[in-house]
């Protein structure tokens, strides 16, 4: 039997008792269920690829998520605490502290839904389904599948040089990887619409496979098996760079094909 | 002389003290210079008017800012931590905790940068002034105006009943104050576009007369001298509602025209 449970309930009765608490909250209280991303999608398609914080510090608003490296030197994947590195070659490596990151979205993943999955589902046929699961395409969600995939096609991205191109170009002769009948963890979140110009609007999934050894940016996969994992959040804080490249970059368009071109391989 | 302190230098010299601090943080330090919003823009523009928190809470995230009130029932403005509602007779009163909000964005305002005015300034002018400010147009800037005005145009908003209409469609009715050489306070924000979808793109200020008894949304103004004060912000907190009408609400669309009919009175 799948375990369930209603998601913004559980978010209400947590919120409750912090309100009814009459002791004051301990430190970090309030980042729990909190997304947290430095830097925006945008600064991303425009070439601002300098990283804003280390890792070191990113840990301490999340043990799960995804992100990328300074200049552009990878995927990043985080699964149970565990920071891994999928540079262009797509071998998966352990981060350590002190790498710093342009874009990264994390939080602690308490999931407030469990489901077991069914395949063979594709890409989009994943993606309806944890949509007819959340309540509402207004929060954030985010999104963590274990199970066993047929298939996965994941991408990386190369370490860049300065000047940056931006990410569409880089997009275009980025390396791409098949696996077939292989175990593993997507990771990622489903941001909202109006969040359009921060994050990925819609799914955005990093594949990380079961010996922590290979994975990358999602761009296509067949699920045989599995479960999927859902931790909703009300909250979201992000904290952007003050170098003088991003306080100075082009931001205000709303990404659209340049978006689908970086992000979904289109 | 005015006397100015470059706004990145001060908040990265603070992020630089948090991060050799060797004690941990007082609970609350995190939220120092970060901007709190409960809720969108988009959102109050489709008509999510039930307040998702109540302005006891939200003196926990700030001193300083604007919003609106339980059913749209006027506009909020709060300077150095008091918190006044202005409803649709254009009149203010002080605001109790008790009170909810669909909408506010606050933060606890320690400005880094100040500058005297001397006018005539008309509200297009205050802001290109501004705008040569900052450091960028890519951080959260909280603005303070204290001044001498010789006209000051605002409007409010009159409280809906259900079901609620579309903040545009309120606004072709809404009653407009026209205020003559007054003296009071400005208080708002100015947002990076890519925050579109979440708050007002530029510019959005509130005004409060020095007496504390009137003000509202200002749509006009022709300033004759005062002194702005500006804090730079590059931390944003937002906490979605979790009510059924806000998680299914159309919020995707990117706001235009209705933004401007609903917040600049054009």
């Amino acid at each position: 039997m799948p375990s369930e449970i209603p998601s913004i309930r559980a978010l209400d009765a947590w919120r409750s008792h912090r309100r009814r608490s009459a002791t004051p909250d301990p430190p970090g209280a309030d980042a729990l269920h909190e997304v947290f991303q430095n830097s925006t999608i945008n600064a991303l398609l425009e070439g601002v690829y300098d990283g804003s914080i280390t890792y070191g510090e990113l840990r301490r608003h999340g043990d799960f998520g995804l992100g990328t490296f300074n200049a552009l030197d990878g995927e990043m994947i985080a699964v149970d605490g565990g920071f891994y590195q999928v540079k262009a070659d797509g071998i998966a490596s352990p981060v350590a502290d002190g790498q710093r990151t342009p874009f990264a979205t994390v939080l602690f993943f308490r999931p407030t839904l469990r489901r077991s999955l069914t395949g063979p589902l594709d890409y989009e046929h994943l993606q309806t389904l944890v949509d007819g699961l959340v309540e509402g395409p207004n929060l954030f969600y985010a999104v963590r599948v274990d199970g066993r995939f047929a298939s996965v096609t994941t991408r990386s991205v190369p370490r860049q040089e300065k000047p940056y191109p931006p990410l569409a170009d880089v997009a275009k002769t980025q390396p791409v990887f098949h696996l077939e009948d292989v175990g593993g963890t997507l990771a990622g979140f489903r941001f909202p619409d109006f969040a359009r110009g921060l994050n990925v609007p819609g799914f955005h999934l990093h594949f990380l496979t079961e010996d922590r050894r290979a994975g990358g940016h999602v761009l296509d996969l067949v699920l045989e098996c599995g479960e999927v994992a859902i931790d909703a959040s009300a909250s979201f804080h992000l904290e952007l760079p003050t170098d003088p490249i991003f306080l100075h970059a082009d931001l205000g368009h709303v990404p659209g094909d340049e978006l689908d071109r970086a992000e979904r391989g289109k």
